[in-house]
């Protein structure tokens, strides 16, 4: 089985090519350091709508087979940012840890923290990760829940995924 | 434009006279010292009616055109607290940030602060905040979250909110 | 009235017989520790299936009118943990806090606590609280919350608990 690992950036000026996708290839450049595994990468960036952000997560868990979907981009109170609300219309679980733990964590550096909406949920095998928009904030995101993903790809029937343990620890109960 | 702020209290023995409305002039009163920015006060006492709270909520976004409305009151576990739930259903997008930052500030003074559903929400270019009703919890509660507060309405396009910066600090990124 | 508490296993393995239940066991064996007010105990183990979950929280509350359902097993990821959308379709109000802090107070312990979507709701005058699976995390989780528990059930209409103040310290705001 080939491991296949989507980026989502979400974002209406990246996909109309204003801006460069940093957050995009932010994620990507974390995933590389961090894990072992040899991934494929499935990397798309969209605009801020709620219909083709819901297609294209459908379409990376279902059609591409993705474990994990990490997006980027929408999940802040302006009324453009609905990747929350996209997030749990294609999710059958929601994991309320994911968003309490982020915010917490960026709580640390910006009181603005609680503005972010971020969340994480379960579509059959594939996990879905909301992350924020600024390469800063995403490798503090990603830092502070990425010891939790390996465990739950285990959990909701995914592929083993093993990190360079010299970077970021990871945690499996009972191992 | 005129700025208007909305202040909601809801309590059905404040609403009946049986109390004095100490928890909405708290509200006032941290406002009047926090902002510089010269504002017009809604102000309302209703009874926990969920229809009456919802009726009240949309009439000060929508047609008092308030930026901020902040309630007090109903948020606890009994029958009768039922501010969150017309909050969550005026409201376009939840910001569940400000709850949780809410719930882990008041734990620091009681245990029973996990029996607060205090939320937060957007409708349209309103921001609104459920507050607790003792006024030694609106003022720990309305600290932790404002400095957030003037950026969000910033993001959903309201008018631009200045603070006392020697009584509370607000951050804008970038700023 | 007699005073009657609901523990609830939800785990397919114990419900078959294949493993004891000793998360069950350890939630009567805390109470049992914690409360000096008597109770009656109203005990069962089920497998994880979402109606029968949910008929087993409605009959508790309803018939065998329990003031506080603890569940254990059934809050994580994987496809066969259903227990938070049980609990959710039963109760009237959710109360977010309990998971939060539940979450937060797990996380001290082991990284993959952001896994677990615990959640604890109000049903009538029955307070019901969504526990991990492990004994160890179940100890460290009531422990968090039942400060709470017994002023949350007097909010609800529930009778009077007392706990053992040499081993537990409750809180009642104004007492």
């Amino acid at each position: 089985m080939s491991l296949k690992i989507g980026v989502l950036n979400i974002s209406d000026r990246a996909s109309a090519g204003i801006y460069a996708d940093t957050p995009g290839q932010a994620c990507i450049a974390l995933l590389r350091e961090w894990l072992v595994t040899p991934f494929e990468l499935d990397y798309k960036i969209i605009p801020d709508e709620r219909p083709v952000i819901e297609a294209e997560l459908r379409r990376m868990a279902d059609d591409s087979g993705c474990c994990l979907v990490v997006t980027t981009g929408g999940t802040g109170p302006a009324p453009r940012d609905v990747t929350p609300e996209a997030t749990s219309a294609v999710c059958e679980k929601m994991l309320p840890g994911f968003g309490e733990l982020m915010r917490a964590t960026s709580l640390k550096f910006v009181p603005t923290a609680i503005l972010s909406r971020q969340t994480a949920g379960v579509r059959g095998k594939t996990l879905i990760v909301n992350l924020p928009g600024r390469p800063k904030a995403i490798r503090e995101n990603l830092e502070a829940v990425f010891p939790a993903i390996p465990y739950c790809v285990d959990l909701i029937g995914g592929p083993r995924l093993e990190t360079n343990e010299t970077v970021i620890k990871i945690y499996r109960p009972g191992s």
